[in-house]
Protein backbone atom coordinates (compact mmCIF):
# COMPACT_ATOMS: atom_id res chain seq x y z
CA UNK A 1 0.00 0.00 0.00
CA UNK A 2 3.03 2.24 0.01
CA UNK A 3 6.14 3.21 -2.28
CA UNK A 4 9.40 2.63 -0.81
CA UNK A 5 12.58 4.94 -1.59
CA UNK A 6 15.16 2.15 -0.97
CA UNK A 7 18.77 3.00 -0.92
CA UNK A 8 20.60 -0.72 -1.90
CA UNK A 9 23.83 0.37 -0.44
CA UNK A 10 27.55 1.33 -1.71
CA UNK A 11 27.48 -2.10 -3.98
CA UNK A 12 28.11 -4.98 -1.63
CA UNK A 13 24.88 -6.68 -2.02
CA UNK A 14 25.33 -7.31 1.89
CA UNK A 15 25.36 -3.05 2.82
CA UNK A 16 21.71 -3.04 1.90
CA UNK A 17 19.72 -2.62 5.15
CA UNK A 18 17.95 -5.71 7.14
CA UNK A 19 14.82 -3.81 6.39
CA UNK A 20 15.37 -2.71 2.85
CA UNK A 21 15.56 -6.55 1.89
CA UNK A 22 13.26 -7.61 4.14
CA UNK A 23 10.84 -4.98 1.68
CA UNK A 24 12.49 -6.20 -1.71
CA UNK A 25 11.25 -9.90 -0.48
CA UNK A 26 7.65 -8.87 -0.41
CA UNK A 27 7.08 -6.14 -2.78
CA UNK A 28 4.62 -6.41 -6.29
CA UNK A 29 7.01 -4.00 -7.90
CA UNK A 30 10.86 -3.26 -8.16
CA UNK A 31 11.96 -0.19 -10.09
CA UNK A 32 15.90 -0.26 -9.72
CA UNK A 33 18.79 1.64 -10.77
CA UNK A 34 21.13 -0.10 -13.34
CA UNK A 35 24.10 -0.29 -10.62
CA UNK A 36 22.17 -1.93 -8.25
CA UNK A 37 23.45 -5.85 -7.87
CA UNK A 38 21.83 -8.19 -9.78
CA UNK A 39 21.57 -10.46 -6.16
CA UNK A 40 19.52 -7.76 -4.81
CA UNK A 41 17.02 -7.50 -8.01
CA UNK A 42 16.91 -11.34 -7.53
CA UNK A 43 15.19 -11.18 -4.01
CA UNK A 44 12.49 -9.89 -5.39
CA UNK A 45 9.54 -12.44 -5.48
CA UNK A 46 9.30 -14.11 -8.98
CA UNK A 47 5.95 -12.77 -9.79
CA UNK A 48 7.16 -9.53 -8.89
CA UNK A 49 6.90 -6.42 -11.53
CA UNK A 50 11.12 -5.63 -12.33
CA UNK A 51 11.77 -2.75 -14.07
CA UNK A 52 15.04 -1.18 -14.13
CA UNK A 53 15.48 2.43 -14.52
CA UNK A 54 18.21 2.63 -16.94
CA UNK A 55 15.73 3.06 -20.01
CA UNK A 56 13.60 6.09 -18.50
CA UNK A 57 13.96 9.39 -17.72
CA UNK A 58 13.28 10.94 -14.32
CA UNK A 59 9.82 12.20 -14.84
CA UNK A 60 8.93 8.93 -16.21
CA UNK A 61 10.19 7.03 -13.07
CA UNK A 62 8.41 9.37 -10.96
CA UNK A 63 5.29 8.64 -13.06
CA UNK A 64 5.61 5.28 -12.52
CA UNK A 65 6.01 5.24 -9.11
CA UNK A 66 2.39 7.49 -8.44
CA UNK A 67 1.29 5.02 -11.04
CA UNK A 68 1.70 1.75 -9.09
CA UNK A 69 1.48 3.29 -5.80
CA UNK A 70 -1.93 4.70 -6.59
CA UNK A 71 -3.10 1.08 -7.21
CA UNK A 72 -2.05 0.04 -3.93
CA UNK A 73 0.54 -2.18 -4.71
CA UNK A 74 3.81 -2.38 -2.63
CA UNK A 75 6.62 -0.74 -4.63
CA UNK A 76 10.49 -0.66 -3.85
CA UNK A 77 12.24 2.08 -5.46
CA UNK A 78 15.76 0.72 -5.26
CA UNK A 79 18.32 3.43 -5.59
CA UNK A 80 22.08 3.19 -5.20
CA UNK A 81 23.85 4.10 -1.97
CA UNK A 82 21.41 6.51 -0.26
CA UNK A 83 18.46 8.12 -1.55
CA UNK A 84 18.82 11.38 0.00
CA UNK A 85 22.76 11.55 -0.77
CA UNK A 86 22.76 12.82 -4.56
CA UNK A 87 20.29 9.91 -5.34
CA UNK A 88 17.19 12.61 -6.44
CA UNK A 89 14.75 10.58 -3.96
CA UNK A 90 14.14 13.90 -2.98
CA UNK A 91 12.54 14.27 -6.39
CA UNK A 92 10.82 11.28 -6.10
CA UNK A 93 9.03 11.75 -2.68
CA UNK A 94 8.17 14.97 -3.66
CA UNK A 95 6.13 13.52 -6.66
CA UNK A 96 4.74 10.87 -4.35
CA UNK A 97 3.84 13.65 -1.54
CA UNK A 98 2.40 16.00 -4.39
CA UNK A 99 0.22 13.15 -5.71
CA UNK A 100 -1.12 12.22 -2.16
CA UNK A 101 0.75 9.06 -2.33
CA UNK A 102 2.03 7.32 1.08
CA UNK A 103 5.62 6.48 0.86
CA UNK A 104 8.48 6.21 2.99
CA UNK A 105 12.43 6.35 3.00
CA UNK A 106 14.34 3.50 3.53
CA UNK A 107 17.93 4.98 4.56
CA UNK A 108 20.99 3.60 2.94
CA UNK A 109 24.31 3.20 3.51
CA UNK A 110 25.96 5.53 1.21
CA UNK A 111 29.49 5.16 -0.77
CA UNK A 112 30.43 8.54 0.83
CA UNK A 113 32.21 6.69 3.78
CA UNK A 114 31.45 3.14 2.84
CA UNK A 115 33.89 3.00 -0.36
CA UNK A 116 36.44 4.97 1.04
CA UNK A 117 36.45 2.41 4.28
CA UNK A 118 36.46 -0.64 1.85
CA UNK A 119 40.15 1.42 0.63
CA UNK A 120 41.26 1.16 4.06
CA UNK A 121 40.08 5.21 4.87
CA UNK A 122 38.11 6.13 7.27
CA UNK A 123 36.72 9.44 6.08
CA UNK A 124 37.20 10.82 9.72
CA UNK A 125 40.31 10.57 12.19
CA UNK A 126 41.06 11.64 15.64
CA UNK A 127 43.64 14.40 15.55
CA UNK A 128 43.78 13.99 11.38
CA UNK A 129 40.06 14.77 10.07
CA UNK A 130 37.05 16.54 11.96
CA UNK A 131 35.27 17.93 9.04
CA UNK A 132 33.51 16.41 5.90
CA UNK A 133 32.93 18.04 2.63
CA UNK A 134 30.74 16.22 0.04
CA UNK A 135 30.38 17.60 -3.51
CA UNK A 136 29.40 16.59 -7.04
CA UNK A 137 32.15 15.99 -9.52
CA UNK A 138 30.41 17.14 -12.64
CA UNK A 139 28.93 20.68 -12.42
CA UNK A 140 30.06 24.09 -11.26
CA UNK A 141 32.87 23.54 -8.26
CA UNK A 142 33.36 26.67 -5.33
CA UNK A 143 36.80 25.96 -5.99
CA UNK A 144 37.90 28.58 -3.20
CA UNK A 145 35.77 26.98 -0.67
CA UNK A 146 36.69 23.59 -1.54
CA UNK A 147 40.25 24.83 -1.19
CA UNK A 148 39.94 26.11 2.09
CA UNK A 149 37.60 23.91 3.92
CA UNK A 150 39.95 21.83 5.73
CA UNK A 151 39.28 18.11 6.61
CA UNK A 152 38.45 15.41 4.09
CA UNK A 153 36.84 16.14 0.41
CA UNK A 154 34.68 13.62 -0.72
CA UNK A 155 33.64 13.93 -4.79
CA UNK A 156 30.64 11.93 -6.17
CA UNK A 157 31.06 11.53 -10.10
CA UNK A 158 34.55 12.94 -10.51
CA UNK A 159 35.88 10.70 -12.66
CA UNK A 160 35.91 12.52 -16.16
CA UNK A 161 36.58 15.74 -14.09
CA UNK A 162 39.71 14.61 -12.02
CA UNK A 163 42.83 16.62 -13.62
CA UNK A 164 40.26 20.04 -13.62
CA UNK A 165 39.09 19.17 -10.01
CA UNK A 166 42.94 18.62 -8.83
CA UNK A 167 44.32 21.86 -10.58
CA UNK A 168 41.39 24.29 -9.47
CA UNK A 169 42.23 23.23 -5.72
CA UNK A 170 45.88 23.49 -6.06
CA UNK A 171 45.43 27.05 -7.45
CA UNK A 172 43.39 28.19 -4.92
CA UNK A 173 45.61 26.88 -1.90
CA UNK A 174 45.09 23.10 -1.18
CA UNK A 175 48.91 21.89 -1.22
CA UNK A 176 50.14 19.42 -4.21
CA UNK A 177 51.14 16.41 -2.00
CA UNK A 178 47.73 16.63 -0.33
CA UNK A 179 46.92 12.69 -0.40
CA UNK A 180 43.97 11.62 -2.70
CA UNK A 181 42.95 8.38 -3.65
CA UNK A 182 40.59 7.40 -6.46
CA UNK A 183 38.30 4.26 -5.85
CA UNK A 184 36.26 2.67 -8.77
CA UNK A 185 33.56 0.30 -8.37
CA UNK A 186 34.09 0.40 -4.07
CA UNK A 187 32.81 -2.41 -2.16
CA UNK A 188 32.44 -5.11 -5.13
CA UNK A 189 34.78 -7.54 -6.61
CA UNK A 190 35.75 -5.33 -9.23
CA UNK A 191 36.82 -2.63 -6.98
CA UNK A 192 40.20 -0.81 -8.01
CA UNK A 193 41.80 1.73 -5.72
CA UNK A 194 44.77 4.49 -6.76
CA UNK A 195 46.65 6.96 -4.53
CA UNK A 196 48.67 9.71 -4.95
CA UNK A 197 49.51 13.25 -4.35
CA UNK A 198 46.41 15.49 -5.62
CA UNK A 199 48.94 16.63 -8.42
CA UNK A 200 49.06 13.77 -9.56
CA UNK A 201 46.04 11.64 -9.21
CA UNK A 202 44.65 12.20 -12.48
CA UNK A 203 47.28 10.46 -14.48
CA UNK A 204 47.76 7.97 -11.94
CA UNK A 205 44.00 7.23 -11.92
CA UNK A 206 43.83 7.46 -15.85
CA UNK A 207 41.87 4.40 -16.95
CA UNK A 208 39.62 3.94 -13.63
CA UNK A 209 36.26 2.85 -14.51
CA UNK A 210 32.40 4.59 -13.63
CA UNK A 211 31.42 4.93 -11.09
CA UNK A 212 34.35 6.09 -8.74
CA UNK A 213 34.70 8.37 -5.64
CA UNK A 214 37.79 10.86 -5.53
CA UNK A 215 38.82 11.43 -2.43
CA UNK A 216 40.97 14.02 -0.90
CA UNK A 217 42.73 14.89 2.28
CA UNK A 218 45.50 13.29 4.79
CA UNK A 219 42.82 10.72 6.03
CA UNK A 220 43.65 8.65 2.75
CA UNK A 221 47.47 8.48 4.58
CA UNK A 222 46.03 5.89 7.01
CA UNK A 223 45.50 3.77 4.02
CA UNK A 224 48.56 1.96 3.68
CA UNK A 225 48.70 1.17 8.04
CA UNK A 226 45.37 -0.23 7.42
CA UNK A 227 45.36 -2.24 3.87
CA UNK A 228 48.73 -4.19 4.81
CA UNK A 229 46.16 -6.03 7.00
CA UNK A 230 43.42 -6.68 4.61
CA UNK A 231 46.22 -7.82 2.63
CA UNK A 232 47.45 -9.58 5.23
CA UNK A 233 43.69 -11.25 5.44
CA UNK A 234 43.58 -12.36 1.75
CA UNK A 235 46.46 -14.11 2.01
CA UNK A 236 45.72 -16.10 5.02
CA UNK A 237 41.80 -16.95 3.47
CA UNK B 1 39.16 -15.42 13.22
CA UNK B 2 38.53 -12.12 12.89
CA UNK B 3 37.22 -9.06 14.38
CA UNK B 4 34.53 -6.89 12.81
CA UNK B 5 33.79 -3.56 13.05
CA UNK B 6 30.34 -3.39 12.36
CA UNK B 7 27.96 0.08 11.55
CA UNK B 8 24.73 -0.47 14.03
CA UNK B 9 23.26 2.42 11.80
CA UNK B 10 21.53 5.43 13.00
CA UNK B 11 18.99 3.51 16.03
CA UNK B 12 16.17 2.12 14.04
CA UNK B 13 17.44 -1.66 14.42
CA UNK B 14 16.24 -2.26 10.92
CA UNK B 15 18.62 -0.30 9.50
CA UNK B 16 21.21 -2.49 10.05
CA UNK B 17 23.11 -4.26 6.92
CA UNK B 18 22.37 -7.49 6.20
CA UNK B 19 25.95 -8.72 6.40
CA UNK B 20 26.51 -6.76 9.99
CA UNK B 21 23.16 -8.57 11.26
CA UNK B 22 24.80 -12.16 10.05
CA UNK B 23 27.70 -11.42 11.92
CA UNK B 24 25.92 -10.75 15.16
CA UNK B 25 24.10 -13.76 14.92
CA UNK B 26 27.52 -16.07 14.90
CA UNK B 27 30.12 -14.04 17.23
CA UNK B 28 31.83 -15.22 19.95
CA UNK B 29 31.77 -11.99 21.60
CA UNK B 30 29.81 -8.26 21.25
CA UNK B 31 31.24 -5.43 22.17
CA UNK B 32 28.58 -2.94 21.93
CA UNK B 33 28.12 0.98 21.93
CA UNK B 34 25.37 2.09 24.79
CA UNK B 35 23.06 3.58 22.48
CA UNK B 36 23.15 0.57 19.87
CA UNK B 37 19.28 -0.83 20.03
CA UNK B 38 18.68 -3.63 22.16
CA UNK B 39 17.14 -5.53 19.26
CA UNK B 40 20.53 -5.82 17.60
CA UNK B 41 22.29 -6.70 20.80
CA UNK B 42 19.46 -9.33 21.78
CA UNK B 43 20.45 -11.16 18.12
CA UNK B 44 23.86 -11.95 19.34
CA UNK B 45 24.17 -16.20 20.51
CA UNK B 46 22.78 -16.85 23.84
CA UNK B 47 26.47 -17.79 25.08
CA UNK B 48 28.15 -15.39 23.67
CA UNK B 49 29.97 -12.87 25.27
CA UNK B 50 28.36 -9.61 25.69
CA UNK B 51 30.11 -5.94 26.97
CA UNK B 52 28.31 -3.01 26.75
CA UNK B 53 31.22 -0.94 26.00
CA UNK B 54 29.72 2.66 28.55
CA UNK B 55 32.22 1.42 31.12
CA UNK B 56 34.79 1.18 29.14
CA UNK B 57 37.39 3.99 28.01
CA UNK B 58 38.76 3.72 24.35
CA UNK B 59 41.90 2.38 25.03
CA UNK B 60 40.55 -0.38 26.77
CA UNK B 61 38.03 -1.61 23.87
CA UNK B 62 41.31 -1.41 21.74
CA UNK B 63 42.90 -4.02 24.22
CA UNK B 64 39.70 -6.09 24.13
CA UNK B 65 39.39 -6.11 20.53
CA UNK B 66 42.95 -7.07 19.87
CA UNK B 67 43.22 -9.62 23.24
CA UNK B 68 39.87 -11.77 21.67
CA UNK B 69 41.05 -11.26 18.49
CA UNK B 70 43.87 -12.90 18.81
CA UNK B 71 42.22 -16.01 20.54
CA UNK B 72 40.87 -16.57 17.61
CA UNK B 73 37.58 -15.60 18.79
CA UNK B 74 34.73 -13.80 15.70
CA UNK B 75 34.24 -10.38 17.49
CA UNK B 76 31.85 -7.46 16.45
CA UNK B 77 32.64 -4.29 17.58
CA UNK B 78 28.93 -2.86 17.26
CA UNK B 79 29.18 0.72 17.23
CA UNK B 80 26.37 3.44 16.36
CA UNK B 81 26.07 4.77 12.69
CA UNK B 82 28.53 4.02 10.89
CA UNK B 83 32.37 3.49 12.05
CA UNK B 84 34.12 5.74 10.11
CA UNK B 85 32.13 9.20 10.60
CA UNK B 86 32.87 9.98 13.96
CA UNK B 87 32.54 6.34 14.98
CA UNK B 88 36.33 6.48 15.98
CA UNK B 89 36.83 3.14 13.96
CA UNK B 90 39.58 4.26 12.64
CA UNK B 91 41.47 4.07 16.20
CA UNK B 92 40.47 0.32 16.54
CA UNK B 93 41.16 -0.44 13.19
CA UNK B 94 44.70 0.95 13.71
CA UNK B 95 45.19 -0.34 17.07
CA UNK B 96 44.28 -4.32 15.58
CA UNK B 97 46.70 -3.17 12.13
CA UNK B 98 49.08 -2.99 14.48
CA UNK B 99 48.43 -5.79 17.01
CA UNK B 100 48.52 -7.67 13.34
CA UNK B 101 44.92 -9.04 14.06
CA UNK B 102 42.70 -9.55 10.70
CA UNK B 103 39.95 -7.41 10.85
CA UNK B 104 37.17 -6.43 8.65
CA UNK B 105 35.02 -3.13 8.54
CA UNK B 106 31.39 -3.38 8.02
CA UNK B 107 30.00 0.02 7.41
CA UNK B 108 26.97 0.81 8.36
CA UNK B 109 23.83 3.65 7.26
CA UNK B 110 25.37 7.04 9.16
CA UNK B 111 22.96 9.60 10.63
CA UNK B 112 24.38 12.08 8.64
CA UNK B 113 21.54 11.18 6.13
CA UNK B 114 19.16 8.46 7.78
CA UNK B 115 18.02 11.16 10.64
CA UNK B 116 17.40 14.01 8.36
CA UNK B 117 15.85 11.50 6.22
CA UNK B 118 13.53 10.44 9.04
CA UNK B 119 12.37 14.27 9.72
CA UNK B 120 11.69 14.35 5.82
CA UNK B 121 14.52 16.43 5.15
CA UNK B 122 17.10 15.55 2.15
CA UNK B 123 20.40 16.94 3.05
CA UNK B 124 20.70 17.37 -1.45
CA UNK B 125 18.20 17.75 -3.23
CA UNK B 126 18.21 19.12 -7.29
CA UNK B 127 19.05 22.62 -7.58
CA UNK B 128 18.54 23.23 -3.75
CA UNK B 129 22.00 21.67 -2.66
CA UNK B 130 24.44 19.91 -3.87
CA UNK B 131 26.96 20.22 -1.50
CA UNK B 132 27.16 18.81 2.38
CA UNK B 133 29.35 19.67 4.84
CA UNK B 134 29.93 17.68 8.23
CA UNK B 135 31.69 18.39 11.28
CA UNK B 136 31.25 18.12 14.90
CA UNK B 137 29.27 20.35 17.30
CA UNK B 138 32.04 20.59 20.00
CA UNK B 139 35.37 21.44 19.80
CA UNK B 140 36.32 23.73 17.64
CA UNK B 141 34.62 25.21 14.72
CA UNK B 142 35.75 27.35 12.16
CA UNK B 143 32.81 29.52 11.47
CA UNK B 144 34.04 31.18 8.92
CA UNK B 145 34.54 28.42 6.54
CA UNK B 146 31.34 27.03 7.61
CA UNK B 147 29.26 30.00 6.73
CA UNK B 148 30.66 30.24 3.54
CA UNK B 149 30.19 26.60 2.31
CA UNK B 150 27.11 26.86 0.52
CA UNK B 151 24.94 23.62 0.76
CA UNK B 152 23.88 21.97 3.71
CA UNK B 153 25.20 21.53 7.26
CA UNK B 154 24.75 18.63 9.11
CA UNK B 155 26.72 19.20 12.70
CA UNK B 156 26.65 15.76 15.12
CA UNK B 157 26.98 16.35 18.82
CA UNK B 158 26.05 19.46 18.76
CA UNK B 159 23.09 20.05 21.16
CA UNK B 160 25.36 21.90 24.06
CA UNK B 161 26.39 24.29 21.64
CA UNK B 162 23.40 25.08 19.55
CA UNK B 163 23.41 28.82 20.44
CA UNK B 164 26.72 29.46 19.86
CA UNK B 165 27.00 27.54 16.80
CA UNK B 166 24.38 29.66 15.58
CA UNK B 167 25.31 32.69 16.70
CA UNK B 168 29.34 32.40 15.30
CA UNK B 169 27.41 31.14 11.98
CA UNK B 170 25.07 34.41 11.47
CA UNK B 171 28.09 36.43 12.92
CA UNK B 172 30.20 35.10 9.90
CA UNK B 173 27.09 35.73 7.00
CA UNK B 174 25.31 32.76 7.32
CA UNK B 175 21.58 34.36 7.05
CA UNK B 176 19.68 34.63 10.42
CA UNK B 177 16.66 33.65 8.24
CA UNK B 178 18.51 30.39 7.02
CA UNK B 179 15.87 27.33 7.99
CA UNK B 180 17.55 24.80 10.34
CA UNK B 181 16.31 21.89 12.24
CA UNK B 182 17.23 19.99 15.36
CA UNK B 183 16.31 15.98 15.35
CA UNK B 184 16.69 14.03 18.54
CA UNK B 185 16.92 9.94 18.65
CA UNK B 186 16.56 10.21 15.04
CA UNK B 187 14.86 7.32 13.36
CA UNK B 188 13.59 5.92 16.66
CA UNK B 189 10.28 6.23 18.83
CA UNK B 190 11.42 8.93 20.46
CA UNK B 191 12.26 10.91 17.86
CA UNK B 192 11.65 14.53 17.99
CA UNK B 193 12.16 17.26 15.27
CA UNK B 194 11.72 21.26 16.17
CA UNK B 195 12.22 23.11 13.02
CA UNK B 196 13.25 26.31 13.22
CA UNK B 197 15.19 30.00 11.57
CA UNK B 198 18.65 29.61 12.27
CA UNK B 199 18.51 32.81 14.87
CA UNK B 200 15.65 30.96 16.94
CA UNK B 201 17.00 27.36 16.62
CA UNK B 202 18.68 27.09 20.02
CA UNK B 203 15.37 28.51 21.60
CA UNK B 204 13.17 26.00 19.86
CA UNK B 205 15.14 23.43 20.42
CA UNK B 206 15.61 23.84 24.28
CA UNK B 207 14.88 20.86 26.25
CA UNK B 208 15.18 18.26 23.32
CA UNK B 209 17.38 15.16 24.30
CA UNK B 210 21.02 13.40 23.43
CA UNK B 211 21.93 12.37 20.62
CA UNK B 212 20.67 14.67 18.62
CA UNK B 213 21.82 16.00 14.82
CA UNK B 214 21.84 19.63 13.75
CA UNK B 215 20.66 20.67 10.19
CA UNK B 216 21.04 23.87 8.43
CA UNK B 217 20.33 24.87 5.11
CA UNK B 218 17.62 25.04 2.54
CA UNK B 219 17.32 21.48 2.28
CA UNK B 220 15.19 21.81 5.51
CA UNK B 221 12.04 23.73 3.94
CA UNK B 222 11.82 21.12 2.37
CA UNK B 223 10.66 18.71 5.54
CA UNK B 224 7.08 20.57 5.38
CA UNK B 225 5.86 19.02 2.03
CA UNK B 226 7.26 15.39 3.20
CA UNK B 227 6.65 15.17 6.79
CA UNK B 228 2.70 16.15 5.49
CA UNK B 229 2.67 12.61 3.93
CA UNK B 230 4.22 11.53 6.83
CA UNK B 231 1.72 12.80 9.11
CA UNK B 232 -1.01 11.02 6.36
CA UNK B 233 0.45 7.62 6.42
CA UNK B 234 0.35 7.82 10.17
CA UNK B 235 -3.42 8.53 10.45
CA UNK B 236 -4.32 6.14 7.54
CA UNK B 237 -2.51 3.00 9.32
Amino acid sequence: MTVFLVGAGPGDPGLITARGLELIRVCDVLIHDRLVADELVAEAPADAIRIGRERLAQEEINRLLVLYGRRGLDVVRLKGGDPFVFGRGGEEALALAEAGVPFEVVPGVSSLSAVPASAGIPITHRDVSAKVTIVQGHGPIDFRSLAGAGGTIVLFMALAGLAEIAAGLVAHGLPPATPAAVISNGTTRAQEVVTAPLDEIAEAAAGLASPALFVIGDVVGLAAALTSVREMIALAS
